[in-house]
């Protein structure tokens, strides 16, 4: 039998089917992408020796035999700082310096370098009085929207709360207001109790397979403390490595080179949310397509329970 | 300089950077559906002759040599009759007995077949007077979803207003009571004045490019009087055939067998809605994906003009 579930951080509307896997499918391509050739190096702006066709560099971790990790201004900006309208900064960080390295097989070590960029550049950007959202993000592979195959992150500094964030604030805020208790802690509460849908718990954070989702397979990191992005600590960020490297060898052994996006979902930099909002992370496939029915209705279905997923990914 | 825009019937947010066009892309296969087999065809439920392993049949129209299309409840319902939450009907609708047929080459009078098609499974679901919406909905490739590559469209009866619709008929209602006039008719009317989106102006029927819209390339078919699409005349299906056949050419000469949706919106069953709210179409490519900046953000990114896609369409 079929089941409704509301994603409680977004209000997302999600019918399970189980029966829908059932579905005969064509015969069908994976579009994977292959292997990046010599020439796609040489061109590459992301790799050692091809400064001169990147983006202006704003910040960089390194060793003695280079840069590990890179900011540089995005060259193709969504926004930029000549705009009336839109006024904010866009750049591009480089996550590693290997062209073909990616989520599925970057060090610990790497990843806290990764975390150290994100941070850095967040508080830089952050600077401008003006700001009152900073986005970071990363798609991998065409399907999840990337243009170049090197492995790199985004931020951009907007002007405003952007739409999704509005609406994940005023859901914690209605939250807040009916029930006193921030729904985020009521959440991670109810799903370490239910042991059901948890991938890890460790001290900081908590990551989960969410019980609804428009996005099936979306698995979602929830910081357990009101701890702002930016004032991770280093053993904090040393927490969150670990966590993704281990994360993305299980999401690999289970679902291969997935494309997918990440999301960090943090504070608006000037509104006091700290009461009803946590910081997190929406980390999403981008191997399934929607259809008709979810674009013209808003409605999503999925066919996989989230409790399954959980239990092939935990660790 | 970048732009902003909002799509006033759906309040998405719109970036305009034309300069984002500009950006290198790592060669890249594109995923083009290859031609279906001969095995394809044996075991496609929607080819004739296959009828025992398809769903059952609830409608055909046919000729002296057989059924031209036909209507067949879907073996995969998104939700079925005997779910408590959840009780509605999922049928699919062959578009057309021919396998490799497409709305790219499909006759007028093969349109003329569908529209009739989707105008009686309509009529026929909506005598449920639990049902409160009917959404019609088309998948075309993989990429949009559509796991049969045999064209079909979809209906599906709801005992809900789905959340998208819930957004639009609010946002049509809010309009109507600030402005006292209905948002539907006054984008026709500008629309029209404009005449620089305007891909085609018919009697019943105006085809635009929206001046911003999430879905780069969406193409809206708005109706212009109040017709519920269930009320639609011989007549009117005959012009709206018509429309779709020279549309889906131009599309095919600018895109190629482009990936798309068709979503249509028309008035919950039970409420009255008709002062601020008309019968519209999107039409979606699906060629382009989403990153995780729009996924994150809720807000959208477009590198094209509409003026200048509307232009390459008119008829």
């Amino acid at each position: 039998m079929n089941k409704l579930r509301i994603d409680s951080m977004t209000n997302d509307m999600v019918f399970f089917s189980e029966n829908r896997s059932k579905r005969p499918i064509d015969k069908c391509r994976y579009d994977k992408d292959i292997n990046s050739s010599y020439e796609e190096k040489r061109e590459c702006p992301f790799c050692i020796g091809n400064e001169n066709i990147c983006g202006e560099e704003t910040f960089r971790l390194e060793d003695r035999d280079g840069w590990l990790v890179k900011s540089v201004k995005n060259k193709f900006p969504i926004l930029d700082e000549i705009s009336h309208e839109i006024n904010g900064v866009h750049e591009v960080m480089v996550d590693t310096y290997r062209h073909d390295g990616s989520f599925y097989d970057m060090s610990t070590f790497e990843f806290e370098n990764l975390f150290t960029m994100y941070k850095d550049r967040y508080i830089n950007l952050s600077k401008d009085n003006k700001i009152m959202y900073i986005s970071i993000f990363k798609n991998f592979l065409r399907q999840a929207g990337a243009s170049l195959n090197h492995p790199h992150s985004q931020i951009v500094s907007l002007p405003l709360i952007p739409p999704e964030l509005e609406k994940e604030l005023s859901i914690g805020k209605d939250y807040y207001e009916k029930n006193r208790k921030c729904l985020y802690e009521n959440i991670i509460e109810e799903e370490i109790n239910l042991n059901k849908r948890v991938i890890h718990n460790s001290k900081n954070f908590l990551v989960i397979v969410p019980s609804a989702t428009k996005y099936t397979g979306e698995v979602r990191i929830l910081f357990k403390e009101k701890i702002k992005f930016e004032d991770l600590k280093e053993i904090d960020i040393k927490e969150l490595a670990k966590i993704f490297k281990i994360l993305f060898e299980n999401i690999e052994k289970v679902e291969g080179d997935m494309p997918f996006n990440l999301c960090i979902h943090t504070y608006p930099t000037n509104i006091k949310s700290r009461k009803y909002f946590n910081t997190h992370m929406h980390i999403i496939p981008r191997k399934y397509s929607f259809g008709g029915f979810e674009l013209g209705t808003g409605m999503y279905v999925s066919s996989k329970k989230p409790e399954d997923l959980a239990l092939k990914l935990k660790f």
